[in-house]
């Protein structure tokens, strides 16, 4: 069997790396999501260890300390990071983890466990990352700005990736995503105890 | 416009590379298959420049001394060859190479060009390969045992390709060696021109 991986899908806000990683776990059941740890508070109907690891402030400081998050970040006054025992313990029974996240959190990944795989999902145009921004319909003209002088800021980064996917159409955005996933399923570095097997 | 790139797919006797090369041609009208240069009189029907490159022994000493072959090698007194320009001409263009050759060749072409793409194809099982080579009727039982010898031998060498790719099924071979060329056209070092475009 192949051995399993973390494959990290991230990009500018704007790239729609939400939606292509919802169809892409449509379309692929056997594939694992990360879950990540939060301090903030379970909403209605969220369960512990499915949308998130529920945990206190002290014990995310201990995690920390214990170098068991991949990443993590502060977003509104909430913590959120990837736990390193879950994404290892799914990879070492050979599972596919995917991680959507965004330019800042998949650089703190590629420091820490470069062997993952990053996909870097980008708009087809700069105009068609405005649009889609604007259409949110629920920021200023300044967060807007913002955004974009962001997004534009974040391509720089492409370099600390593998793959760049151009999220033009959902479908096909997902379908190159799932070309990767085969291919490197098939990396020597993966499937070379199998060579033991055929001799 | 993503890059070129040659593809090199290559295996043991008995891999069935030839039967694999021939279906993923059929399969895919757009890429391009390397013409060998050889010092073997053309046979009926066979075109120069499309089936080889024909070519007489003093041009093939001066292509030599030139470094103008990816790899050479003398097969029953005749010689053979890969011409670099014609697969570095391609390449240029945006096309996909594919280059189809025994594992002593592949490690020539990775000595001197190591951006290529290398695919090791590998029967799904050594009783298999021995079905294979006994299949093909033509050889004697110590011909058949040497080849085994090679083919086990050969198996060694798998760290110096990209990807494994089992022979079990050719069709399934041939989806998982398209996978791997839809995955190689969007790797970072491929696609960051296009960077520029969205920006």
């Amino acid at each position: 069997m192949s051995k399993g991986f973390l494959l990290v899908i991230s990009g500018p806000s704007g790239s729609g790396k939400g939606t292509v990683c919802k169809k892409l776990l449509e379309r692929n059941e056997k594939l694992v999501f990360s879950v990540s740890a939060t301090t903030r508070k379970p909403r209605p109907g969220e369960i512990d260890g499915v949308n998130y690891f529920f945990i206190d402030d002290k014990k995310f400081d201990e995690m920390i300390e214990n170098n068991k998050f991949l990443e993590y970040a502060s977003v509104h006054g909430n913590r959120y990071g990837t736990p390193v025992d879950f994404v290892m313990n799914e990879i070492e029974k050979g599972e596919i983890v995917i991680l959507e996240i965004d330019v800042q959190g998949a650089i703190q990944i590629k420091e820490k466990y470069k062997e993952a795989v990053f996909i870097f999902l980008v708009p087809p145009s700069m105009n068609e990352l405005k649009n889609r921004i604007v259409k949110r319909g629920t920021e200023s003209q300044e967060d807007i700005d913002l955004r974009l002088k962001n997004a534009l800021n974040e391509l720089k980064f492409v370099d600390k990736y593998d793959y760049i996917v151009i999220n033009d159409e959902v479908d096909e955005a997902v379908s190159k995503i799932e070309a990767i996933i085969k291919a490197e399923k098939l990396r020597v570095a993966r499937l070379k105890d199998i060579l033991d097997n055929i001799i």
